[in-house]
């Protein structure tokens, strides 16, 4: 049996983007002598629609994607990831009222439609409807249910969707006890660091412990704050990897499941899918937005060369608007690294000296800001200037915060803040050192070895106002992935615990108005952590 | 039978100050002889605590302060809203690793626990786990079972949480026909125009409808973007309201059911509603979060009047920092109109002018600034100058922002969308004319009937670059409360239509970064309306 695993880069929303992309990929899949092409969950509308889903006419338009999607399945069976309703038959959740069933409630499903040969074969209906992290599916879907084996080209087949593959006793199980050969799951899933391997430890237990084999159908692309990063594979009924396909890249992959062989294990090191991640991450929010140029501020500094760099990767160093914006504060030092940073990319270059309209801005209040106050004027100026600059150009604007940063507060709001896009927002300081050694060639040594500062006043350096990266890093790593309480984390480092917990709660109402970043670990600042901001527990 | 009921503000995690209100109240009950004190669901906690949920600390404090209600019932029967958990029996929710259970997974439950004399009655747990527009509830907690039938002081009393009594055939029709002469609803049910009403329906219906009476337990105060009214009430078996509590205010009020009389019903125009509303929730913003102080830019125009307007009421005008902001652009009627309203209020007044850095700005810039560009540096000044003020002061600025122009993305991100709190954003700017009609003593006549102007360029006027607002607002309406696709607003007004479905799609960014409002309406712009920022969908 020949198999198509179409990887598509669904755009949400785009619907008709999307079916085109398909159409084009069934007649690859004919062209080679494929029996079955396999789309990813929601193929026809991409993930996650998220409200648009209580659209009647964004509804519509992804049934009649669908029904596109079946009219060119000729000659094949298709499974396709798509929408379905059915009149309410359970109490009413008040926000779904629809006039796609006249005025009465519905139930909408995320649907696996199973065509064979242009005619309609079979529904599958996820079960398992994720309501953590960044997933709100019970917000929308009503579970499915039944059992989904159906015989396709001579093979006992178990189809499921995501969610469903991950439950322990689950679809899966039940699906090989009633004689499945192969589960084909179909899946959004998206990346965080390790992942892959989460996913593929899943699937060899999956397979051995039901005697079953498992092809894995996965989306690509970048959503907002997710990126998702395909990765498509199946696996024999022996537990062994036959077949991989590309990570972060869209394409229709042939899997030949009779004579299959195992293939060699995957060894990518972490940091490189991270920075996979993030450029496809940039790229599509900035493309699938339609823009193509990005400015973002350099200030001689590591996060603001990293998040060029990985920019330039993304979108071509032609496309990269590097900003110096200097303060009476900034050093020579940082003009020669910042400089360094935009020509070795080959990106544009300006330098705008912000010092007289600090000055005016001074001058304008009528107490003469000191401290903290004179401090944040400066990135707000750069904020501005780097908005207006943006409008200039039809371009976007990076907003350089990393992880460490952005949980401590240690940043300015509509200041170094400001931005279209986060791209190391999910990014700890050590991190950031980490991945700019893949770019050692065009990031300076000096940058990635001089000690961090925000240069807003005299002499200012990180490790004034923050614990020193190494000791902060991991406590912010136990408190914000891990959940840990104050009390956990005294255990730890007594010394920096409470003013880590501290600050982090403090800060909610900063990162509520940040802009979005891209997710790289279990637990991202944004859609996936909701916090009050109103909140008087300290613990 | 005599019944308290503990109307309580609870703080979000301030769980020592709400469990304090908690035993005053219990004893000020126990001094005038009640035989039941009811609080509401989560009251040890507030609602909503979100993803502190996940955190065992937080858990574990709820499990205490309930402890010490118990502790405190002597003499009375206490019903109390907090948390239980369970070992899991279901498949994992990955976020949900807790140590509570050695390392095992959990169940968290959204329960009621009732105290008899100090010692365990019974509890109840949540069934219905609301998941649309603000809620997340099964986000976090698994749906109780049982039935919940209690005899309470010689009555048979059904005990069930919010949600559950919205659904038909549900909780409470399940403990009338077990016998139950009185349900006991114990919610978290927040303020949206009509909701009091809507409430008052519902019990009248559900009571008719199985011939039991109900007592009807809710929270007050502001939490982030909503209010919760409060209100509590009681009805007869035969639909008539025999009690009913205050709205948006705290406190213990008493219910005899013997010999209950019926009271007149509430005839209080919405639009004072949504007043007592806006004006408690920017109270409860201010004061929990540990400010006394806003400052705000004043305009002449009558958004920032009747914010200024509303914070005065809220937190004194004393604590209402007033500051006139002025470009080349802005009119002398303007400086008067401001100068005015906050004279009317006796808060305090400055003028910055903004002319010079708004020079400084221009020339920094590499290419002159024009148009939109240079429009934009104005309200982005303006917005780093309040932030300045906001420093200097310990105060948070006031962001005078409403729906209409939210909606169409009618503002300067970073500039007059700065701010912790926008407290009319959910008010299109018909209510904001309707709302500033009851304030006509310190609003000037000129500032509620000139035409609207953001004064960013010789002659501004809103309708140059907006449909006018009584064509606008009526379609937004229905493309934000009603989910409208385009080819539904067609039909009412083709012309504004696709303008409006253009412009509420491009400015989802904008509402991404924009601080908190406070819902007035079924559907406000924040936390519960969910959109993707790349969409490709147009419809």
């Amino acid at each position: 049996m020949r198999i198509a695993i179409g990887q598509i880069n669904a755009h949400v929303g785009a619907i008709e983007t999307n079916v085109s992309t398909m159409l084009r990929m069934l007649d690859e899949a004919r062209d080679v002598g494929c029996d079955l092409v396999a789309f990813p969950e929601l193929a026809v509308c991409g993930y996650s629609p998220m409200d648009l889903l209580w659209r009647d006419g964004f509804v519509e338009a992804c049934f009649d994607a669908v029904e596109r999607v079946r009219l060119a399945s000729e000659g094949l069976v298709v499974a396709v990831g798509g929408l379905g309703i059915e009149r309410r038959h359970r109490p009413a959740n008040r926000d779904n009222v629809s006039s796609l069933s006249d005025g009465a409630l519905i139930d909408l499903y995320n649907r696996i439609y199973v065509f064979e040969d242009a005619k309609p074969f079979a529904t599958v209906d996820k079960q398992h409807l994720p309501s953590y992290d960044v997933y709100c599916e019970e917000r929308y879907f009503t579970p499915g249910e039944g059992t989904s084996v159906l015989d396709v080209g001579g093979r006992t087949l178990g189809i499921n969707v995501c969610e469903d593959l991950w439950i322990d006793d689950g679809p899966t199980d039940v699906q090989a006890s009633l004689g499945a050969e192969w589960i084909l799951n179909l899946s959004a899933s998206p990346f965080y660091v390790g992942k892959p391997a989460i996913r593929h430890r899943l699937a060899s237990r999956r397979t051995k412990e039901n005697g079953i084999g498992l092809i894995y159908v996965n989306l690509v692309g970048g959503q907002d704050e997710v990126v998702f990063d395909g990765g498509s594979f199946a696996v024999d009924a022996r537990g062994r990897c036959i077949f991989q396909a590309p990570y972060f890249r869209e394409g229709l992959f042939i899997v030949d499941l009779d004579g299959a062989r195992p293939v060699k294990p995957r060894t990518i090191p972490d940091i490189e899918d991270v920075r996979d991640a993030l450029v496809l991450g940039i790229r599509d929010y900035v493309h699938k937005n339609g823009f193509q140029q990005v400015v973002l501020g350099l200030s001689g500094g590591i996060d603001s060369a990293l998040v060029a760099t990985l920019a330039a990767d993304a979108l071509g160093p032609e496309n990269v608007r590097c900003v110096y914006l200097p303060s009476e504060y900034s050093s020579q030092d940082s003009l020669q690294d910042a400089r360094a940073v935009a020509d070795g990319l080959g990106a544009s270059w300006a330098v705008i000296d912000i010092a007289e309209a600090h000055d005016a801005l001074r001058e304008a209040l009528p107490v003469r800001p000191n401290g903290l106050v004179d401090e944040n004027l400066q990135p707000r100026i750069r904020g501005t200037l780097l908005m207006a600059l943006a409008n200039q150009h039809h371009a976007l604007v990076l907003c350089p915060g990393n992880k460490s940063e952005i949980a401590m507060g240690y940043n300015t709001l509509y200041g170094d803040t400001v931005g279209a896009f986060a791209p190391i927002a999910d990014l700890y300081k050590t991190d950031v050192y980490r991945l700019a050694e893949l770019y050692a060639t065009v990031i300076p040594d000096s940058v990635r070895t001089k000690p961090p500062s925000a240069e807003l006043r005299p002499e200012q350096r990180d490790d004034q106002d923050l614990p020193p990266y190494g000791a902060l890093d991991p406590l912010l790593h136990q408190a914000i992935e891990g959940n840990a309480s104050l009390e956990d984390l005294m255990r730890v480092d007594a010394d920096v615990a409470s003013e880590i917990v501290h600050r982090v709660r403090l800060s909610e109402y900063k990162r509520r108005q940040l802009p979005p970043g891209i997710k790289i670990t279990p637990k991202a600042f944004g859609f996936g952590r909701r916090m009050p901001l109103t909140n008087g527990y300290t613990g």
